[in-house]
């Protein structure tokens, strides 16, 4: 198995499997590049660059690593992100004395994590939202309308989606503002303006388009996966009153706008090559489009933890695993793009909330409190329906491979009280 | 009344009143530049810089004109854009001697229309499309949920609007191909795919954000116009059949995704102030943070034109108002940013079709054919309920003044046959 001459300890997400990228900025100062996490350690892209270890590759002579976003090196293209990954596996390889016997080049090319601040990884186009998972969507069906009515006719037969605010996606760790909005209690008989009373989160993950395609040309399904550069860890922030209210007919708005957080390091679809299992059977079988040879999906455990202002540490609240996916990426992919919609190099697409069959599996507030009537109890005695002021949310997620993980790190984010109303 | 030595014909859009910004490049050849539209001709900013006549501005050593798009140049906010104006205005009076008598100058710095390529306008980072006009709701909510779900309940208390796509927006002149996707007639029992039997457009007029807000930080709404660029004509091509199968319970995605098309020239606020009309009395009154001192919206007139591949030119279908939106664009901004979502330079926020009372005024297809019960009967004796291959669609719109008009020029596209399935 490869090892690196890098320290990893067992139980961290970063071993010389992973190799995540992300961009950061050393507190110490100079500007924003691009990195690689390993172990406690972030590999400096720009740093290798620039003493020549991308000669000969496509990114040589581009100043890819050198940027505030990911952008320029995903728009290189999978072959350039194999070559690259295979040339940082090389040099971070235990048996490799390039960088590990360089004193001067270790110096300038390893930052302590702690060392440096992480940026958002892209600079993100447009962001699209899925709703895939079906125990999810027939929990939010059944509480905002009923169990009559809980599942659309189209769920089983497309992957929906909708379009989310790209502006307002942040990196783990920026703080979120309780929003303010238009709210319409059932007992109320106008609506009234202020801040939102049931702040969730939402357990998802996202994946970024390396690569696009050009417009009004769909994208075939066994191309789909051609398309993703990697995965990251995505709360998608929801003031469910504003949304319960605003939503019909064209759906939600500014009940999701006001903040979606991803976590910094972005997880080669490489490296999850061997956590790939059998995607779920789907019944109706889906059309021609969305069908393929051999559909697969990941197998990602995640957890959901809070921490509250009286709490000395998180606790968890939710676990769940990328598998309860009913639609796959590649589905997701192949269907976005079917109608001639244009993908870009930056692009987000997400998975919708990932929740599982069983209740400890639900990925947001809404389905865990079954919309207020059932309070989470925490250790610490305090019980929790919404997110209050000072709570912390973070979420993580991991494959376990033997003897090491490739894990995406965290997404988190405090939640700040509401500006007082205008 | 101000005049310009460059001859304006009465029927122009573009008199000295008006001044629009674009983003063309000369068939000659050369980069991508900010111009201005007055009468048949481009006057170049980015020539006129580097002469000097930007100098002593906020615009002076930033080069935002030699751009290829607007963004720059609206990141430098009102009091530039009124300095810049000023200075145009100044330069085209046919008293003032510095262009008009400068030949060398007026070389490098006019270029006939016909000369040059329009571009899209600006890099737009998020599309919103708001669903202002009531006419149009009420119609569409009647015919896909029947008359008693027509206006949903929040549609009188917040101006409704939803996420678009921001990739697939086109310049003008950009054709646009017929998507696939999935369809759901109600005549058949499963779903199947193909391309769209419903085609439409949707006539729109949209405001590009010229300086955006904090994320977390609502904007008032008696500062919501500060943050308007300018306006420019829209048309949010539509699949009916598409949407109507996949848009419960989150809204349009790929029925509308595949393109939306915008006039090049972007008409400022500034031009448009003496069309100011009092905005319409709005029953029951909203809540404070959409009610303005003195509310006022504009008075633009607005034609919708078709020219199927038979015809010689095209034919006038529709006529209809921007005054007919119930919502104005300051309670459209303010509510947009209530939550805190960040509105940045280059956003594109549209109105939502713009139809009226009459029938003549509805502002798309699936409302003039009534879904397609009630063909346009046009003059070459062909007959339309949605729009067919070859067809070109355009819209246009203008502001009369006393002898001139501030006019929009036209966005026009023509619809190309769909790819073949995969």
């Amino acid at each position: 198995m490869a090892r690196s001459f890098i320290h990893v300890d067992p139980d961290s997400h970063f071993p010389i499997q992973n190799l995540p990228y992300g961009v950061f900025r050393p507190r110490s100062g100079g500007p924003p590049r691009i990195g690689v996490a390993i172990g406690a350690y972030v590999l400096d892209l720009a740093a290798l660059d620039l003493a020549g270890y991308f000669d000969r590759t496509a990114a040589s002579g581009r100043a890819v690593f050198a940027q505030q976003s990911l952008n320029a090196f995903m728009a290189l293209g999978r072959q350039a992100w194999r070559e690259i990954r295979a040339i940082i596996g090389r040099l971070l390889d235990a048996d490799e004395p390039a960088l590990r016997d360089e004193e001067e080049l270790r110096k300038a090319a390893l930052h302590l994590q702690s060392d440096v601040e992480l940026l958002l990884p892209a600079e993100i186009g447009d962001y699209t939202d899925f709703y895939a998972s079906k125990a999810h969507a027939a929990n939010v069906g059944t509480l905002f309308r009923g169990k009559d009515h809980a599942l659309m006719p189209n769920w089983l037969h497309l992957p929906v989606g909708y379009h989310g605010r790209a502006s307002s996606v942040v990196v783990s760790g920026t703080d979120v503002r309780r929003p303010l909005g238009q709210l319409k209690p059932p007992d109320s008989a106008v609506p009234f303006f202020g801040p939102t009373r049931q702040l969730d989160f939402e357990l998802e993950m996202g994946w970024l388009i390396g690569t696009g395609n050009e417009q009004g040309r769909p994208i075939p399904i066994e191309e789909a996966e051609d398309h993703i550069f990697g995965l990251v860890l995505v709360n998608d922030w929801s003031a469910r009153d504003i949304q319960a209210w605003e939503y019909q007919p064209l759906g939600p708005f500014l009940g999701k706008s006001f903040a979606t957080s991803v976590s910094p390091w972005v997880v080669p679809l490489e490296a999850l090559a061997p956590f790939r299992i059998p995607a779920p059977e789907q019944e109706p079988e889906p059309l021609p489009y969305l069908r393929r040879r051999n559909p697969d999906t990941f197998d990602i455990q995640l957890e959901v933890s809070l921490q509250t202002d009286a709490m000395e540490r998180p606790e968890r609240i939710a676990t769940s695993n990328y598998r309860n996916l009913y639609w796959t990426i590649a589905q997701q992919i192949a269907h976005h793009a079917s109608g001639g919609c244009n993908l870009r190099t930056g692009d987000l697409l997400a998975s919708g909330t990932i929740s599982g069959p069983v209740k400890e599996s639900r990925g947001c507030m809404l389905e865990l409190t079954w919309r207020g009537t059932e309070p989470l109890r925490l250790s610490c005695g305090e019980e929790r329906v919404w997110l209050a002021d000072g709570d912390r949310l973070s979420m993580t997620g991991w494959c376990r491979g033997n003897g090491f993980k490739v894990g995406f790190g965290e997404v988190a984010g405090r939640i700040l009280p509401a500006h007082r109303l205008p």
